[in-house]
């Protein structure tokens, strides 16, 4: 069963018996903190907020929140409030990792450090979850925001990354559309020899649990009429569960696109390593914020 | 003066007091000759159809045209299409040339070959042309049609290309953005790297009468109030003539999400010849046919 909306996400979240306790490294912000003071009023999220823990019961009180309610750790450089997260997570006090106002590197390099245990081998990617309003269910991109060009290794990491969520989030057998400007595989555009590649560790089941589409273009993939009219044989058109993009420029302009000229709708989680780990942008909506923190509590 | 849409070129196009000739190469086609008769009609241009005879009047008869009312030139393959379309603007019989049913590259080779002069010795691209409901005038996306991964040398050629189309249409001195990820030159991100050799060419004359920006992300070139918010300084944004996209998969990515997801409007027309080729879609609507035909006929 895929969600075919942000607000299914959310209400699953809020339904599940346990909740997830987040650890937020550089909490001392009014814009982190406000996400996770409303999360956590609908029951979303417990937090356990991490910086310095002056500032953030300055930032709390002006919310009109009393810090006393709030679980603080102190850190006084961004580089500890990574280190102090990735702690919480290592002794099994937080299940997921929120980045507040810090670089994402502060976070990432505790996280993926050897002796922690928490890395998994992989690449760690940016799944970005989208909701559009063309498509009946909602749909993972990725990477438009890690890594600049992929390699095919890569490239098979942050679909291996990807399908594990898709998996945890109830998809069976996802569909992922490996995104190109054609449909036949030439040999001087390397995202349709990796496409070529990619179906083929599908089929010999490196890449398992999912069923793998390319090279396709975007308008064959987001339509099954277009496809139709231009002969593409594929059942997955315009209901893919994910979209491949070769780099991360194609990935970023595609999915700005998307959202800025079609009112779609996004929500970040870095994959890839044992935990999620949330971002949020200082522009985006409560919404926005809500589903991220839902995602990753889901598949935390 | 800038156009705001795409009415305005087919108006501005049949006010012109003299009509263009185009050769249509390889014409036997219903959807070819279908825009082109439409076309006639309303005196946007005036065809010399390319193709085997027999079948061209037969198509004309479909439609309900008399064939004497047309002139022809019989060609019996793909290649001879291309090399007759060639001969006509040599000749100066014709002004600009429509690619009907064959393959790109059975045009470009003769209309390239260095005896007949038309090649400027500029890399081509597709100069799509791009009607954005978020946007107050059209929009140049290049190039998402020809070069896999333009190099910077390449990339100064696109834009080389495209001014000069601008200028034709009275832009008079266009503003370039520079698309990518990121608004920070970043050395593992060739994009970048290749906006600031931009801006340096166009600041020491070798890309002269334009202003070209970068690098810069899709949302804040397209929004003056997301550019405000990320304190991108920048006059154009929201207001761009043009948009450089990084590789081929990147525009043709981006430029499919703003048509199917944002209802934006598109017609292409390859540039970088003495001579511009209008490329039509199967799928593309009677008035972005117009357009295309409107669009090459005002700068050839």
């Amino acid at each position: 069963m895929a969600y075919s909306k942000f607000s299914e996400l959310v209400e699953k979240c809020k339904q599940k018996p346990h909740t997830k306790t987040v650890a937020v490294a550089g909490a001392a912000d009014e814009h982190v903190l406000e996400a996770i003071v409303e999360a956590e009023k609908i029951d979303l999220v417990r937090p356990i907020l991490i910086g310095n823990t002056d500032e953030i019961e300055n930032v709390l009180r002006k919310l009109g929140e009393d810090p006393a309610d709030y679980r603080m750790i102190h850190a006084e450089t961004a580089a500890d409030c990574g280190i102090e997260a990735v702690e919480l997570i290592k002794n099994g006090e937080a299940e997921f990792i929120m980045k507040g106002m810090l670089d994402t590197k502060d976070v990432l390099k505790p996280l993926v450090k050897k002796e922690n245990g928490l890395h998994t081998g992989r690449a760690m990617c940016v799944f970005a979850y989208t909701e559009v309003p063309q498509m009946k269910r909602l749909l993972a991109v990725s990477d438009g925001g890690m890594i600049p060009y992929p390699t095919l290794e890569q490239k098979k990491d942050i679909v291996l990354n990807c399908v594990d969520v898709l998996h945890k989030l109830g998809v069976e057998n996802p569909s992922v559309a490996v995104l190109a400007a054609v449909e036949k595989v030439n040999p001087k555009m390397v995202e349709t020899v990796d496409a070529a590649a990619l179906i083929e560790m599908n089929r010999n089941g490196e890449i398992p649990g999912c069923e793998i589409v390319g090279p396709v273009s975007f308008d064959i993939a987001m339509s099954k009429e277009i496809a139709k009219t231009k002969k593409y044989d594929c059942p997955y058109c315009g209901d893919f569960d994910m979209f491949l993009v070769p780099t991360i420029a194609a990935g970023n302009l595609m999915h700005k696109a998307m959202v800025l000229c079609g009112g779609s709708k996004m929500a970040g989680v870095v994959v890839g390593a044992k935990v999620p780990v949330v971002l949020t942008s200082r522009g985006a909506s409560t919404e926005e914020k809500f589903v991220s923190l839902a995602l990753a509590s889901l598949i935390s």
